[in-house]
Formats: structure tokens, C-alpha cells, sequence
């Protein structure tokens, strides 16, 4: 077995290298991202993804899944770190030992690479922009047996720290692909697939339709919703009730209720 | 029409107030909590909340419904302050010039205020902790008809910035309750009420059962779940199917598709 690296020194180049991946520029420029949390990256394994680097503090306890995670990373020639505590806050911003971060290299995210054939619902997003909700849909999506998430326009980074946490590892088991609203739906009608919106402008309740796997449901933006040219894009157009004064609900939100319906009409059938 | 306070010191003692509003333990102390944004001040004052201290910038542009909280904000004998952009900054971490701040009184959490019969919907959530989850849960509710939010145990704080933030308003149209667990249900069995838990030991479609109104709707804490004495004192366990790789979902998402397949059920009816 090889051994593990040990770093002692904050101003080690490896630990800035880390350390710089918590910003999305970084992320670009090295090609690479941060995850953090043993379930997370137990998940990623389950998926077949290991990070090249492991980064666990000096003073973890042993645990059965550290072990096999550090297995696989030298299997594949990557690279354990063992540091202090105080280094590892700095690379997490968490003061537990138990801490466990690892870094990967990044996930293909071409629309060409989606294969919709292979799962009934995708989810689409358009220009979301908060880390937690982009993640929450990847959970939901893997939740509902959606094949993965196609981001239109300026999104928020799906590779994130905050992103993949919100994920609780979906985004290894969910495909991933970014486009802008023009060359998707390019894609989307060189083959079948229903899209579906939500939006406040129709009153066609979201029970109201049959759908027809692939379903591609598209949420718009956090704060403005669906664009109008995208509404027109969509085959379909629908609506949650809303019983109380607000007009709308959490974009996550949003995309789980429509999800579980799509869902529930596919499992009936 | 009486006129603003005009504030330009950093040290002000009113400034510091309002900053401090920021911490749980000032709200706690003040008996008040701090409201960020003119769309949920305007949520708030459709409400019938008006703010008894609003904060404004010296820079803001003339908005209708500025003015109108701002009368009302005089009617009920309260202060409006107008601050440079940099103090606004300082207050709400924004350096938008049209920032608007509201200081609000505590809102009653008593149980013994919630009439069960107001609403054939209630959410009930137990040791959630994270902000933004409790925020889109009372937005939630709000968009199914729900009564309010019962809180158990020790969640997050209801009246901090961010929970207030991502309920939209709906803080101000929900009503909330702090309680134990078991004030809580010697409350609930005083009375007509279906408590429905979602769980992962249990076979039960959540789409299986009659739900009856009331339905008290049991959310878990996001790591842990419910625990299995909430269960057990459940009138009924639920899990929405699961077709991925993880074995749950987000917690306000779980809330919302088990809030919507009761709406959903109650509405055909």
C-alpha cells in the first residue's frame, strides 16, 4: 500500500491548490472540484467516482469506509493527505476531525453526451442560481429516477461546494449537461421528449395532462420564473394550486412537486 | 406626516440595535426580529404587519409601495429611518441602495393560539436546523393552504434573516408555533387531528392512505429523520418511493410533495 502524504505546513502549494477550489474560478482554471463529507464521498465510490486526492486530518478515527475510500485512491494512483486539524479547517471551514475532503476531477457536461432514452423524467433549470437549490434538484432527480439535470443559461456552478453538499451526492449518479436555451432546444426536438414549464400564466393545473416519457421539466430562475420565449418553447405549460397569497414556491420545491407527479402518473401505468 | 430620522454614524446606538438583531440571543433579548427586502416588507404589511422601525437609504428611488409602508409605518407611531448606503450595508450586508430593512415585534409561537379548525392542512417540523429549510416550509405552506408551522424541539429559529428571507412572507401568513414534543401531542390528541410522519421504516405509499383534516403533516431533521418515538405516536408513517441511489429527500422537498398529495386529495374531494 502507499503511503499517505503528510502536509504540516499551511503555506504548502498542495494546500492553496485545495484551498482555491472553492472558488468557481479556480474550479475552471484547474478543471477540477471539492467535495466534502464521508457520506458524500461514499456515494461518489458507490458511482464509481474517486477522488484523485483525499485529504484527512491526523486525528480521524478509523473508519471502515475512510479505509476502502483509501484503498480505491491508491488503486488508481491518486493521493492520500494527512494533515492537521487547523489545515484541514482552512481547506473546509469545518474544525472536525472527521472531516474528509476530496478532490475530482470534473464531470463531463455536454448535452451530447445525454442518452434520454435512458430514464422517463430529466430536469431542466434555467438560470438558478443558488447553490442549495441547484443540489436539491440533483437529490430530487435522483429521488424520482430522473436521468440528470440540464442547465440552461447562467446558472449557479453545479460543482460548488455548496452545490454537491446539497446534492448529498446525486451529483455523481445524475448526468449533468450545460447549454444555453437555443442549442437545447436544437437537442431536445431532434428527438422525442414532452417539455414541460411551470408558470403563473396558464390555468392548466399540473394534474391536468398525461405525460409522456421523456418528460423534461423546466424550472426558470429563483426570482423571475420562465422567460416568456421559453414558455413558448414548451409543449406544455402548467401550474401548481397555490391556496395562500403567495404566487409562488421555492424553485426546489417547484421541480420536486412536478416531479412526483410525473412520477406518479409513469408508476400507475 | 411626520418625518424620517436621519442617521449618518456608524456608532449610533439605534444602528447597532438593529444590527445586533442580526443574533439569535439579541433577537431573543429585544423581543423583535429584522425583515430584509421591500417584498416581503409589502407580504408583511398585506398581512396586517407593519414594521415599527423601517430603514431606508439616502440614495433610494421613489417606489410606491415604499411610500405606502412608509405611512403606514407613521400611522402606528413608528420610525423610519433614512441612513447612507454604506450604514445600510452595514445592517443587512447589502450594498444595494435600495435596500430596505424592517424591525418587526416577535410574532406569538404559542400553541394555545393555533385553532386546528382554520386549516384542513398544518406542517409540524421536528429539530429542522436549517434556516432556508424552515423558510421554504412556511412558503409552503402558504402556496397548499396550511394553518402555520408547528416547530419542535430545537430547530432553527423562525424569526432569523435567512428563514425569513426564503419563507417570502409567508412568516407573516403562517402561524407559527414553538413547542415540545410532548405539549405537542397532549395538544394535537385534545383535539381532531390526523399526524402523518414520513419515515423510512415503513412500506405505506404516501399516496395510499384517506388523509383526513386535519392533517398534521411530521417532518424530521435533516440528518437524522424522525425519530422513532415521533413515529410511533404518528397515526400514520409514509415514504414517498424512492427510485435512485439516495434513500431521502431534502426536507422542506419532502414536506411540499407530502403537503401536495394531501391538497391534492382534499381538493378532489
Amino acid at each position: 500500500m502507499t503511503a499517505r502524504h503528510v502536509i504540516t505546513g499551511f503555506s504548502n502549494p498542495t494546500v492553496k491548490r485545495i484551498r482555491s477550489l472553492r472558488d468557481k474560478k479556480h474550479r475552471r482554471r484547474e478543471g477540477r472540484f471539492l467535495t466534502e463529507g464521508l457520506r458524500i464521498l461514499t456515494e461518489a465510490r458507490a458511482a464509481g467516482h474517486v477522488p484523485e486526492t483525499l485529504v484527512l486530518s491526523d486525528r480521524a478515527d478509523p473508519h471502515p469506509l475512510i479505509d476502502a475510500l483509501e484503498q480505491d485512491v491508491f488503486a488508481r494512483g491518486g493521493e492520500v493527505i494527512e494533515t492537521s486539524v487547523d489545515i484541514l479547517e482552512k481547506l473546509s471551514g469545518k474544525s472536525n476531525p472527521q472531516t474528509v475532503l476530496g478532490v475530482f476531477d470534473d464531470l463531463p457536461t455536454s448535452l451530447d453526451a445525454i442518452d434520454r432514452s435512458a430514464a422517463p423524467i430529466w430536469l431542466v433549470a434555467q438560470e438558478i442560481r443558488d447553490p442549495g437549490n441547484l443540489g436539491t434538484m440533483l437529490r430530487t432527480g435522483d429521488a424520482v429516477g430522473a436521468g440528470g439535470l440540464i442547465l440552461l443559461g447562467d446558472c449557479t456552478d453545479p460543482f460548488s461546494v455548496e452545490a454537491v453538499r446539497a446534492s448529498m451526492g446525486a451529483l455523481f449518479t445524475q448526468q449533468i449537461a450545460r447549454a444555453n436555451g437555443a442549442d437545447f432546444l436544437t437537442w431536445l426536438r431532434a428527438g422525442p421528449g414532452q417539455l414541460v414549464g411551470t408558470s403563473l400564466r396558464t390555468d392548466t393545473d399540473y394534474q391536468a395532462p398525461n405525460y409522456m416519457p421523456p418528460v423534461f421539466i423546466l424550472t426558470g430562475n429563483e426570482a423571475r420564473g420562465l422567460p416568456e420565449d421559453y414558455e413558448a418553447a414548451c409543449d406544455l405549460t402548467v401550474r401548481m394550486p397555490m391556496m395562500g397569497k403567495a404566487d409562488s414556491l421555492n424553485a426546489a420545491v417547484a421541480t420536486a412537486v412536478m416531479a412526483y407527479e410525473v412520477l406518479n402518473q409513469l408508476r400507475r401505468t
